[in-house]
């Protein structure tokens, strides 16, 4: 395949620039929104770059997801998988990857209509999944999550091309301030903040425990912050929180004793599949992006 | 001077326990407290353990206040004093020490009445400094404070023999739950949770960048948290802070652009100085625990 412009060049010149998004939020299609979202929402969201969802999975299914959890955090077989990310000072399992693949019950999740339909309102048409992953975060111990927009990575790591994916994140633990929840600055999605530093081989195996390349200057932080301000996610247990592939987001660690657990699934529409990485490194492990095998959801 | 009994022991059994509080919060003198809180206040620091007082600094001072914390940031001179405490990872200044001593700027706030006659009168009677900070808590990579109770080291590691010494915060940044507010569990004032392992030799060149020992347990920190909760002090630049010695306290780290710097004053009976380390240690220096020199505020 013919490696397409590089619409959104990161990590090559040596200071940060603010470009303009050049892709819509809400990509046109014959899907009717209106019975998706009220009209409130979609332009909420076109808006601000994320929707929060409130209680869109029941308690039981929540409680479902939790034992599931449960069975494996105690799975040693699973602790020395590569799909398996760890603590860095603990090794405490952080997150699992490819959940959308390999685990019965997650698999039927990212199928579900409460997230698939607004995924393929939102990109116009057909999706996949990018990536999919389950997010510990215990307490005590959480460590933070340091602001990043996940397209810049997905860009230049992965080799999509456009701003067109979305990921959808379901809260399996009550999410609020005190415990760390996520931090989004509204309206950030619509500018493309470039990145510094030349991305290291082989940097997804540090990047997951701590990102140190990806990572926007402070300066660029600041202008985003001043410009579009800081919400925090907070809601509880089996919301769904909705946000655009390019919006700044991080969150603070978390030492109070409630974790805050996610399953998060990242769509991407079929016309936007990856292509080699805008890096020029060897593509990172499918558990990470969804490049050899590409199903329609 | 003759060392008292422990009636606080900790970091001596390998399990952790919760022993009652043997001391009252707000201490009985002659001092008339309502000239100086209402009486809801009064009660609600004698349940709670700790008490915002919004706007009790102008914007002036607190003005006057950052432009010294500036000062002091590009110190360099400062930079390599004892008192100065740095961040472990970037070197970056975390805490100054003793500033109600060597500040002609805030050695007078030490006095204000509007702290210090709060804090004659919850101790009941006359009070000198026993420790004072000015904590730069930078934004982007403010690191967090763990759970503590300030209480548990100033006896263990500094021979403080009761619970009759109050902290006032002085917030010079506005702090809410995004940029790492103090959390506070409120009623954890009223029993005293003992830690474990025992206090290694100069405990404090590590603990005031990240406190190891006198941590306490899981287990004692979500028995704390259930029973009590946790609260969030978000209050404006310019707010004080007012806290029990012995509330169980910690801050998340912070990854927003604003800082929340503040000055930090801990008031301790003059009945109620201190003997030698009950860990049976030496002494930690005096900038971090007056013991040498002892002035009546």
């Amino acid at each position: 395949m013919l490696q397409p412009e590089d619409v959104y060049p990161s990590r090559i010149k040596d200071s940060a620039e603010v470009l303009p998004r050049v892709d819509p939020v809400i990509h046109p299609s014959g899907i009717d929104g209106s019975e998706l979202l009220g009209e409130a929402d979609i332009e909420s969201f076109n808006e601000k770059g994320y929707l929060l969802l409130p209680n869109t999975f029941t308690a039981t299914e929540v409680e479902m997801f939790r034992a599931e959890l449960e069975r494996m955090q105690n799975d040693i077989s699973l602790l020395g998988s590569p799909e398996a990310i760890t603590e860095p000072d603990n090794g405490e399992l952080r997150s699992v990857f490819q959940i959308h693949k390999d685990h019965p019950v997650f698999s039927n999740v990212a199928k579900d209509p409460r997230i698939a339909d607004i995924a393929r309102f939102i990109l116009g048409g057909d999706v996949y999944i990018h990536q999919s992953r389950l997010n510990f975060k215990p307490g005590y111990r959480g460590r933070e999550f340091y602001w990043h927009s996940d397209f810049e990575t997905w860009h230049v790591e992965d080799g999509m091309p456009r701003m067109r994916a979305v990921s959808c994140s379901i809260l399996l633990t009550d999410n609020d301030a005190k415990n760390g929840a996520l931090m989004l600055m509204p309206g950030s999605h619509k500018e493309y903040v470039t990145c510094v530093g030349e991305t290291p081989d082989n940097h997804y195996l540090s990047s997951l425990k701590k990102q140190e390349y990806g990572v926007p200057s402070d300066e660029s932080l600041k202008y985003l912050s001043e410009k579009y301000g800081i919400d925090c996610a907070e809601a509880k247990a089996g919301s769904v929180l909705v946000f655009d592939c390019n919006v700044m987001h991080g969150s603070n660690s978390n030492i109070t004793p409630d974790p805050r657990s996610n399953l998060f699934f990242v769509y991407n529409h079929v016309d936007n599949m990856v292509f080699d990485p805008f890096c020029g490194k060897p593509p990172r492990p499918e558990f990470i992006c969804s490049r050899e095998t590409i199903k329609t959801i």
